[in-house]
């Protein structure tokens, strides 16, 4: 058996947090919401981070599959995106004007994603789905907005819950919620708002939390498609999480259909921060008469990264990769957890895998697990979908089942 | 005489950048809106920056007065922000856990800034603001937010103009607009929507495009700040522009008062990318319950970086460097401009000055006199406050009012 790790260094860093930032650790990187791990498993703070790992401030080296959830796609420090960041950078990157790796990586990435007529670069994903929902008012002249429930499109007030601290109920009076793959719902939402819906936005599948991940049905995409063009509604594809992973195409690409317009974020660039709107051409006018930016939005080292983070995935086949690492890996789980009876479920596409021990509905028996396999040095989480990366190695997937089957072992002696 | 530039180069890049990217270049980095400089002697792309310069596509090189609207604030490329941001780069940036230079640059900040007990960090300018104004909302349980005319707080829905493109009525609908300076008018407000104001929202004095630049009248911000604290509203200084360049404990401080939070983004790490909202003690709960976070808004090359820019300022006196050298400038360009009989205005602080020909209400002689001395090389703006970096020297101002007095001679001459 393995020594469990310890993260005394952690805590007493987190102390400290908590007396000069509001919670210590805020968001999906902190203790108390993001990774859904158990709190007493959660390391809180990185030293280092190199390929598929990342060592705590306590000196345990962790097998990572949330990859910073989500940027980490090639592994960590990849020496061909950091080496086109660092070339950029000696020249400049933040300056009064921007460089053409602007440009160049415009032209990459419609070259590249399917449905992309032209690229509008930013830096949050938030900063594109609000960017892609006020093209879509603009253009139809509508204010409606149809989300699938358990969606996630950032932080910004018109796509929180009405009851999030700081929104008030006129930023999200026009949002209209339907179920996820139910298409008589959708079908008669655009019914009774006819000629009001200005976007369905949508990730590409759905990959929410403390939920099993659900892929579209068959003939989903295509119906949603159909309704939007019959309507004039803008179809947006939030592929800011699934980006990459699923299709060098993008993630509608990876379904079958064409989204009028597509956000993409984490897998961009490696880490390096930028984020991306695409779309068609007959919103591209639209968006040229709209006043949008940021102090480092046209920054040249992100662009340079993104070429040769976008350049490097489409030389290595990157997606179906990382499919296949996270197959290999998802089959593993499933009989290291059957053969000590247990019923793991390992949804959603296998390179953004969601795990969970079905024998509990209360989930705790799932924390419990999770909270073994981290304390032994694989980055699991709990109520969050995982993240594979191109530099995960079979020895790194042996590795993590022979830490889960010990986690199973802990587990089921307890209970 | 010297040769005036030609921008061949940019202008091919440009139309390669048309087919991709809606308007080609978007934002105040572009030449459709952003600098406000005749369009004919924009340089449109560049090509390196080192210290106080810009190189642009075609070789040209500029004393650059815009800093990147803000962010150059030590100069381009300065080593000892880039070695603190390269050795940290090394160990990790974008990872599935927080650095300690994320509570470093926290604690730092809490020492620098006169009115921060917290630091939050973030991406954007506009992410910060947002989060100032939901914090507001939250803490209150009130809906409206004061602005004071002129005003930019970023592009989100919430602070932009009723007929923006994508912008519907309801995200606007609670703000009230009131004239600079204009305590009565103020005063009228809090009476008309007694208990309705969660902020008052300021930048902390005037610097809005296409007008002088306005300080703030003599114990104006003290009556903001009285009218604030018996109302219960939130006072939220946007120092997202002028922040580290008027005073290193934040342009309150510079101006005698205390803000309730505090926004910086610009001038915090010297381009790397990040924004932080400061605040007090009563608002951090507030802060800690919200759900608010983004991709890479954990990244420590920014942490690192941004320690090294505030370490760097207040060890060489940073602000008081900066105003220094735009007096010095100020004064040489008035003189210069009466030299040829143009009465030139030069307002705001002078580290971050506007400047405006007087003599001509339409601002086209203005114009064709910034269009002559960015074609001789000094990147002056039109309608746009100006920046002053530190790496800035005299040779520079002597060569920029060289630059200067050439161009008012072509102006003079013309007319």
């Amino acid at each position: 058996m393995r020594e469990t790790y310890t993260y005394d260094k952690s805590r007493e860093a987190f102390a400290r947090a908590m007396k000069v930032i509001p919670s210590g650790i805020y968001g999906h990187l902190g203790p108390a919401e993001g990774c859904y791990t158990p709190v007493e498993a959660f390391p809180f703070y990185s030293s280092k981070a190199e390929g598929p790992y990342v060592w705590d401030l306590d000196g345990n080296r962790f097998i990572d599959y949330m990859c910073a959830y989500g940027p980490n796609v090639l592994g960590y420090n990849d020496p061909d995106v950091d080496a086109a960041a660092a070339e950029q950078r000696a020249l400049g990157d933040c300056t009064t004007l921007p460089s053409t790796k602007m440009v160049d990586f415009a032209e990459l990435l419609v070259d590249t994603v399917a449905s992309a007529d032209w690229a509008f670069f930013a830096k949050n994903g938030g900063d594109v789905t609000t960017l892609a929902v006020m093209t879509a008012r603009a253009y139809t002249h509508r204010k409606k907005i149809v989300f699938f429930k358990g969606y996630y499109h950032g932080v910004a007030p018109w796509t929180q819950k009405i009851d999030y601290a700081g929104v008030i109920p006129e930023d999200v009076m026009h949002n209209i919620y339907v179920n996820w793959n139910d298409l008589d719902e959708l079908e008669a939402v655009f019914k009774k708002y006819k000629g009001e819906i200005a976007a369905v936005i949508s990730q590409p599948y759905m990959h929410g939390n403390f939920m099993d991940n659900v892929l579209p049905a068959d003939g989903f995409w295509k119906e949603v498609r159909r309704l939007c063009t019959e309507n004039g509604t803008v179809l947006v594809v939030d592929d800011v999480r699934a980006g990459f992973r699923l299709d060098i195409a993008g993630s509608d690409h990876y379904f079958g259909f064409e989204a009028d317009l597509i956000c993409f974020c984490k897998a961009l660039a490696n880490g390096y921060n930028v984020s991306a709107l695409c779309g068609k051409n007959f919103l591209k006018n639209t968006v040229s008469g709209m006043s949008y930016t940021g102090s480092y939005w046209l920054s040249a080292v992100p662009f340079a990264a993104g070429i040769a983070c976008i350049n490097k995935m489409k030389r290595i086949g990157a997606p179906q990769i990382l499919i296949e690492k996270g197959t290999k890996l998802k089959e593993g789980l499933i009989a290291t957890a059957n053969k000590h009876g247990f019923d793991l479920r390992v949804t959603g596409v296998p390179s953004l895998f969601y795990l969970r021990i079905a024998d509990d509905p209360t989930l705790m028996l799932h924390q419990e697990w999770i909270a073994e396999c981290v304390k032994r040095g694989v980055f699991f989480t709990n109520h969050h979908n995982h993240f594979i990366n191109a530099a995960l190695t079979d020895a790194d997937i042996a590795e993590t089942l022979d830490i889960a089957d010990e986690a199973f072992a802990v587990v089921k002696k307890r209970h």
